[in-house]
């Protein structure tokens, strides 16, 4: 599936914010066009974002003449979405390059092979015929390339394996259902929809025999930083036995931050969960208790699947060895 | 809140559809009225069910002279909703009392007393200022008293005890949202609304020191079922060492099975999950596992909390020990 692509004149991506239900693609043509896409979410997923950034950065550098109006332009794309590292990041890039447009290339085809490299390591972690558990959406509309927990999953499936995959729908914001069914379903994979409710007998009636999630950071001593329910999900497992697995690039792990304990919990407005697409379903002057993730202890995860290999514990010595491994993918192996 | 009365020439109701948007008072005045409420879920929860059915009946009796028509509409309320056991039971005993709206308030009154009495004995379960979390609805609203959980953090809050509530939402009917809330913030009591996947890290975050629930059916071993998400949540607070506690009526004990094995595990349709509040968040025919319900192991369950006090484990003995408890409430004491 096309997620990011440069078009010529445009960069060509997909809406996310149609689906399931319709498959739109939108050509965006300047700063506004850019910007607007970030911020109303039509393109989401940190690494997807960092993609389409640069590529954007790209576009602009060829349609802008004045360098100070360039350079403001590019600023805004840069601030589009703070949170997202990666986007500040790519943008640095394209903008440091003499080649803005290789630059936007490379960066999108270093993603591409560190997805890839994901799946291809984490497929010894599943069994023929698994049943697996996943949680948000980690497939190749976040990344932009093959995806990180899903790319392990669609991996599986493409060597043969058919996993039978049971999605968590992921409130308040339901990526779960919306793109991760959707994706997987695209790759052929047999999935089953579940609401986040549904995890601990999913987990028990139905045989699980893993769980996979992805990550938005990760500290030295493992403790994870992922979507809201991850770290119940990950409880569920070691009550029951089930390995609990965590797939994302060296991108996520944060080698500054020791532990957990320094990872913020950023709450997000009431309204995500009091409405959704317009509907009200609460009072309207509810109190909300809206956490965006929540931070899951190194010691509950089985394994982290990354594009240098599987980690295991103990993390205090594993993660920190990443630190200073050669930077992956096309540009460094040319 | 008046859930369900007797007024005259009707059983007067609030519609729950309309919560929390809308408090709206129906008159049911014949038997398509009263079937049609039960039907379409404007009146809910078991007990209350049970509650409504009884006057309903009554009111046939007093409204339709011809025997054979009266019964037929009888047993048209009777099967109004087959899994409600409570709506059997009480038509039943309206049939068979000679005076059919004395036994019908009979019933209510019990019902009141019985919840009541659990909200009197959960108060010792309270600790001054708890941060307390439920999930489902357990109020008035479900059982045309007090309510069983939520009737134990009510009683706890006139108490001037003010605990704080963390309402899990109840994917996929959102009871929490709709309908627990609500009666809490009626109450007065300190509420706030949380997604269920937001569980463990609000016992992390927020210091939760308690969670409550009701009950659909507890076996003699404890095992209890009860709406979907109640297993994990047993789970998390095992982990967090947190106590998780049961309110239900005797009527809720099926002192004829020995364990939870002996509960299907009834699945409901996939349009609950597949959409949200009217709005189809995953592709049409998306395959869908939807428990209504889960079964906690009574090991996970620290007490239960029921009209004749409060019962530790092991539930093997304390269990059975209930089924030969004299009647409970206004009929056995008068």
């Amino acid at each position: 599936m096309v997620v990011v692509a440069w078009d010529g004149d445009a960069v060509r991506f997909l809406d996310q914010r149609h689906l399931p239900h319709e498959v739109r693609y939108v050509r965006a043509r300047n700063v506004d066009d850019i910007v607007g896409a970030i911020q109303t979410l039509a393109v989401r997923g940190a690494p997807c974002i960092g993609v389409f950034g640069a590529y954007g950065v790209a576009l602009l550098r060829a349609c802008i003449d004045d360098e100070q109006e360039f350079l403001a332009a590019a600023q805004r794309v840069r601030a589009a979405r703070p949170t997202a590292v990666n986007l500040a990041w790519a943008v640095d890039r394209v903008l440091a390059a003499t080649d803005p447009l290789r630059e936007a290339r490379a960066i999108h085809e270093e993603q591409i092979a560190i997805d890839a490299a994901i799946g291809d390591n984490g497929l010894a972690l599943i069994p023929k015929g698994a049943r697996v558990l996943t949680h948000c959406n980690t497939g190749p509309l976040a990344t932009a390339g093959g995806g990180t927990a899903l790319g392990v999953i669609i991996s599986a499936q493409r060597g043969g394996k058919k996993p039978r995959v049971f999605v968590d729908e992921t409130r308040p914001l339901l990526q779960g259902s919306r793109l991760n069914y959707y994706e997987l379903r695209e790759a052929g994979v047999d999935a089953v929809l579940i609401t986040d409710a549904a995890a601990a007998i999913t987990m028990k009636e139905q045989q699980v025999d893993l769980a996979i999630v992805g990550a938005d950071r990760i500290a030295r001593n493992g403790d994870t930083a992922n979507k809201i329910g991850t770290y119940g999900l990950a409880i569920l497992c070691a009550h029951r036995g089930i390995p609990f697995y965590v797939a994302a690039p060296r991108s996520t792990f944060d080698f500054s931050i020791e532990s957990g304990q320094q990872i913020p919990i950023e709450e997000r407005p009431a309204e995500e969960v009091v409405s959704f697409a317009g509907t009200r379903v609460a009072p309207n002057d509810a109190a909300v208790y809206n956490p965006a993730f929540d931070v899951t202890p190194g010691h509950l995860i089985t394994a982290f699947v990354t594009e240098y290999g599987i980690l295991h514990a103990p993390y205090g010595e594993s993660i920190p060895q990443l630190e200073h491994r050669p930077a992956f993918g096309l540009l460094t192996s040319t």
